[in-house]
């Protein structure tokens, strides 16, 4: 079954691919580091995934907040937790946050009903 | 009569209602003092909505213009009043903000036609 | 025949009149500015149009970066000079810039193929 | 006798004529722009100042913040009103913006004190 | 024995006094709140110091950076860790966050010397 | 004959040799790429220094300003042509960049006093 999310990925993927196709050898790097710096380190990824979350939600980037919120959600940690982290960036970043956490909220209660 | 303002409106409300019911005691607390800070203190309320307008500007932020313009329409200001101190929005915050600035300018059409 | 681009530009044209018929003699100016910066001087403006593409890039302005693809592209600038201008944002400005960029390097596809 | 303020002052006037003297004639116009934004229009100068301030401090800019609190402070503003100005760009910059918060709490002790 | 450290926890705790003394019952919320978001709540307080040190980091905060730099040591996260946080703020925030992370290696060399 | 100039690239070197010593594999090849994208492609390595440089000044950050007028400098580009560019900054940017502009100016003053 087609949903939102699926349609964010794909065209996301979409995108992403004609970037890798047409990009410099610098831009190849650049996508490529921006994959290794979330992996295995001396931090557990998933931890990582809240740290990208919370980068992403002060700089108030919807497509970064929504990615990392797909990737924290599949690294199994739990909205309440993923909420929690979002205030942190809330706290740091100012009310000027909120529209981006109103729609992360939403984002959160799809993943939570399964859609 | 249904307007693009009340759908405005309604979404904001429907997403801010979400927020306080899947919140932390942190995030309610962070969106009562949102709504505090621009209540009665030594200044005026109706000042505090064109400062508030003015933030959301230089941080380009188009759901918070959007707030702040109807808040400052109800408030009494004109519409050129509100454009000036977007002049100041303008000037200090660069040609980045133009964009945002067109779509207030928009906003404030609408709501000197009463639509 | 209409176009992607022809909408983006009309869109664009109507606004900047509106902001120009109820804007204040400082609005005026400080529009008849944001065009001069762009025109001869010591530098070639063809130059100048890619400062201004990577300026928006790294402040993330969607249309900013819009409008200025389509000028450096009318400027003579090939799509792999403009994507090579657009590494410098990735570097400096950080993935935060890639969904921006992603939409960029779409515009650029409907440069190319005339579109 | 000398202080801290009109060192700062003589500072910001020295390199604001050297930005005059070397600077094309953009440069010129925009200058002088930004002083013609905080002049008479339909809004009063001093509540022009306060925007000026709150701008300046959600974008987190010391020697922005510096000149406007003089400004604002000549312009009849008590330290009372000028805190809660600042309250909205506490709330509406987040916990981002306190060490500039704290640093105009400074400059307006020695404002209150005459020094 | 004085040290940086201190005289930067000194400045910081004078100014913080100042901002609790002076500021309105906004202010005082707002910092409360502050510090209310790294405590216990469903996520460690000490994943919390990264969230905020990677926040401050790519907002380019220094003086936010370095009081999460204090408090994520004290929190028992090793100087590698830390950096591994800090590589997630540099891929998002890119290379305009470098000065601010190359102060930031050498506070830790500072903690990890015991100065 | 030490300069300012000296002083700025010595402690400059020093730090990024820290960072390069102490940071992870993902903190080394970025800074790998950092000085990637400045060089030969498709555009002149000259031209991506003045792009550097206005990114940098539109972002704010004085350091990475310093490093891209001495670079510029060494590449060629004269005082006039350097501060054409970054007039662009200064619309793009608004008057938000004008103290980090109004010390450019300075270091361009010794760039052409061969101090």
């Amino acid at each position: 079954m087609s949903s939102d999310r699926d349609d964010f990925q794909a065209e996301r993927t979409r995108l992403q691919e004609l970037m890798l196709a047409r990009g410099s050898r610098t831009t190849k790097r650049f996508l490529n580091l921006d994959a290794a710096v979330y992996r295995e380190g001396v931090l557990e990824p998933r931890l990582k995934e809240l740290l990208g979350l919370v980068a992403s939600a002060v700089l108030r980037c919807d497509d970064c907040i929504r990615y990392h919120l797909d990737q924290a959600h599949d690294a199994g940690w739990s909205s309440d937790e993923i909420r929690e982290a979002l205030d942190v960036a809330l706290v740091v970043g100012g009310s000027i946050t909120i529209p981006h956490l109103r729609r992360a909220y939403a984002v959160l209660e799809e993943l939570d009903t399964g859609r």
